[in-house]
């Protein structure tokens, strides 16, 4: 049968595809909160299920973590890895949610609850586009089927799992369905992602929390001293101080420079979108640079002493930030990790002790364009969408794609129809249902095109 | 009948007594939580009850927050106001506790849970004190009694309260029991009181919270704007920079610095007892110094973003600080409220805000030793314990001193038998079964002594 018909059938189909992904979202996959271990687990076999609807093979994959949901059509042309995570972001503060965030539902034009956009809505599209091409030809493209359950915590258990199953999920190349449209209708794949180092410092003083009456001055005080280590991570024109954190950090060729110029990003409109007016970072840099091609490092977290209800005149015995760093280019997560503890280890006074959570570590990775399935891809996605589709960067981390590159030595291509007001990480997320339903014929056009 | 009979009185009601006290401390009386109304009232209304069982007139004096508990005897003698405060710290870290802080025991000997130290196991030595006297002679001194529930959250309603009551609280003196021995056998008369200002800030950035991989760098972090606020509050040799800070901070008179070299304080031994070893506060002050007499500036709690469980790459719209000032000599609160949130201000960058809450602010307090009140309840104190009570300072404030001096124009003799080990504040609080029992006969004898 004609993609015509694998479109037309995903048309006439939009329904019952909410109807499945509502379903989806109602499980609560909080990955980074252990109280949420069974809900994880529900969501990974409610995907596991799925597939093996489709026709694939599919099971669930013990890990020291959350399960990775593998899955295997038995199709033809050319192998493909699909990779996505069906693990979602905590909630809090939850107060600001206007509904349940496990309870969505489509509002107008959106989809509603945690999720919708970040990852679950996007790999629907994926999944939806194979059930319509099933159903019209009655055969499958050559996927094999790759779904984490720990995106979100620091994917602990991925880089274990990809090296002990490397040869079943070595493919020719990589879908990851986890970015978003350059902008509203125009698409983009990302060939540039920034990496991500995640770390959580513990400053402990006192054997206990004390009165600040009696040992306030007298005792260290770890809130203070943990300020005075975020403070110092940058210095007044933005920069990051942490030595040696340039190192491996390119400029941007002039080729490049002139493509991201020529994409006319409305920055002021970017900030001002969240309320916001001047750009806060290095001053001598454009916003998309900011995004996409500047490492940064920023404070995600933090806490100590009594923060509730009214005022408790507490000197606590600890406090805690967790902190995380955009990394580009041949940035190497592990030295920048190195150099940012000893630098903090520098900073603790006598009577006080430091301690690390590491949350993860992943470079930086750029694809090759010269594989003639992106120009495909590329070319599929204009004729979806009313503007034709950009190579682009991504602001936010996607580690996955460096692990392919560096452990199944595949690249991937980067396709999301997610959107910048979409409230991913943040109260009341959301996700278009242009973007579910052009995204699933958008997933129809490339695989007709590349597999 | 003779002291000597209200003395053995208290000696053979010692369970009793402990019994009485154990009732108190099960009711969860958190002021500063508002959840707890109904359990502050709860407070309020045994209080009552207890000074209407001892025989005097008492009742619950409606104010905007918790109610103040007022009574009053029909002794004679010299008319004197004790106060004490029903309310109490909240709990947490609540799995810091080796139990519920509001099923209170005697442990070995001591009793545990919340507010055994911090006040009520305090205010009960004096009604236990009246109590024995009432069942030997009878009768009972003149005395008013001023029990406040809000102690532990500012005192809000204290001083429109002390205002509009003037002449009906107004005596010769005023009795506070909510201070500690100066050493485990040493009895003290506090005659020297820090003030203490409480300012909450929060700093707010972007409408929402942002996606860290998005928004970071690009937008302003409110933790990164909070923490170099709180960074810059002091100076690198301890002092405390915001402007005017130090004026009216007296010098110690070389005739108090002999006084209290006399104590030859442990400061070591005051650091190891909560695990420190180093002062950390202004380099050329003695412990007694910074305890007593020296003005701090404290955070004693700070909130922001996500610091939970996991990981969360969220960069917070708003992040929350607490900080308290302890205050001497003649260093006026309002002032450096002002100085204090004028500093804040300017460093608020371009699309931050800044919000701040009161939390109280009281002046610091000296008293007039030469009210021969004073020796005679050092005389009364040296008496019952086995040394010699000690003219000092005390760390933590007391503000209600300082109003009974600016408004009512009236001094204290503030007298208490907590020690440093009680943990007030802090979980697993306690009350030294010796300090309530020998408490409750010092009360007897400086009443005996003095009324």
């Amino acid at each position: 049968m004609s993609l015509e018909a694998i479109l037309s059938r995903l048309d006439s189909d939009q329904n019952d595809a909410r109807n499945r992904l509502l379903e989806f979202l109602a499980i609560p996959s909080i990955s980074t909160d252990p109280d949420y271990k069974a809900e994880v687990r529900r969501a990974a076999e409610w995907l596991r299920d799925a597939l093996i609807d489709l026709g694939a093979d599919a099971e669930l994959r013990v890990t020291p973590g959350h399960p990775m949901v593998t899955g295997r059509t038995n199709g033809e042309g050319r192998p493909l890895l699909f990779y996505g995570h069906y693990d979602v972001q905590p909630v809090d503060p939850l107060e600001l949610w206007h509904r349940d965030p496990f309870d969505p539902a489509i509002e107008d034009d959106v989809i509603r609850g945690r999720g919708a956009a970040d990852d679950k809505g996007q790999l629907m599209t994926f999944i939806e586009a194979l059930r319509a091409w099933k159903s019209e030809r009655g055969t499958l493209p050559n996927i094999t089927f790759l779904f984490e359950g720990e995106e979100e915590s620091g994917s602990p258990s991925l880089v274990p799992f990809l090296k002990e199953h490397k040869s079943e999920l070595t493919r020719d190349l990589a879908l990851i369905c986890d970015t978003g449209l350059y902008a509203k209708d125009r698409p983009g794949i990302v060939t540039q992602l920034r990496g991500l180092l995640g770390e959580e410092i513990v400053v402990r003083g006192a054997s206990k929390d004390l009165h600040s009456g009696s040992f306030g001055g007298i005792a260290q005080n770890p809130i203070r001293v943990l300020a005075r280590i975020v403070a110092s991570l940058h210095d007044a024109t933005g920069r990051v101080t942490i030595p040696g954190f340039y190192e491996g950090v390119p400029e941007l060729t002039d080729e490049l420079r002139a493509q991201w110029d020529a994409l006319t990003f409305d920055g002021p409109g970017f900030l001002s979108g969240v309320g916001l007016s001047a750009p806060a970072g290095e001053s001598d840099r454009t916003a998309l640079e900011h995004i996409w091609s500047r490492p940064t490092a920023e404070v995600n977290g933090i806490r100590g002493g009594y923060a509730g209800k009214g005022f408790k005149t507490v000197l606590p015995a600890e406090a805690a930030a967790k902190i995380s760093f955009r990394l580009v280019g041949n940035q190497d997560p592990l030295a920048i990790r190195d150099s940012f503890r000893a630098m903090v280890r520098e900073m603790i006074p006598e009577d006080c002790t430091v301690e690390f959570h590491d949350h993860g570590a992943g470079p930086a990775s750029h694809m090759d364009t010269s594989d003639p399935a992106f120009e495909a891809a590329r070319q599929a996605l204009g004729q979806e969408w009313p503007h034709e589709a950009a190579y682009i960067g991504a602001g936010g981390s996607i580690p996955v794609a460096g692990y392919f590159q560096s452990i199944l030595g595949m690249d991937s291509m980067l396709i999301g129809f997610g959107r910048d007001n979409d409230q991913i990480h943040s109260p009341n997320e959301k996700y278009d249902l242009k973007s579910f339903h052009l995204g699933a014929r958008s997933w129809a056009r490339i695989l007709d095109a590349i597999s």
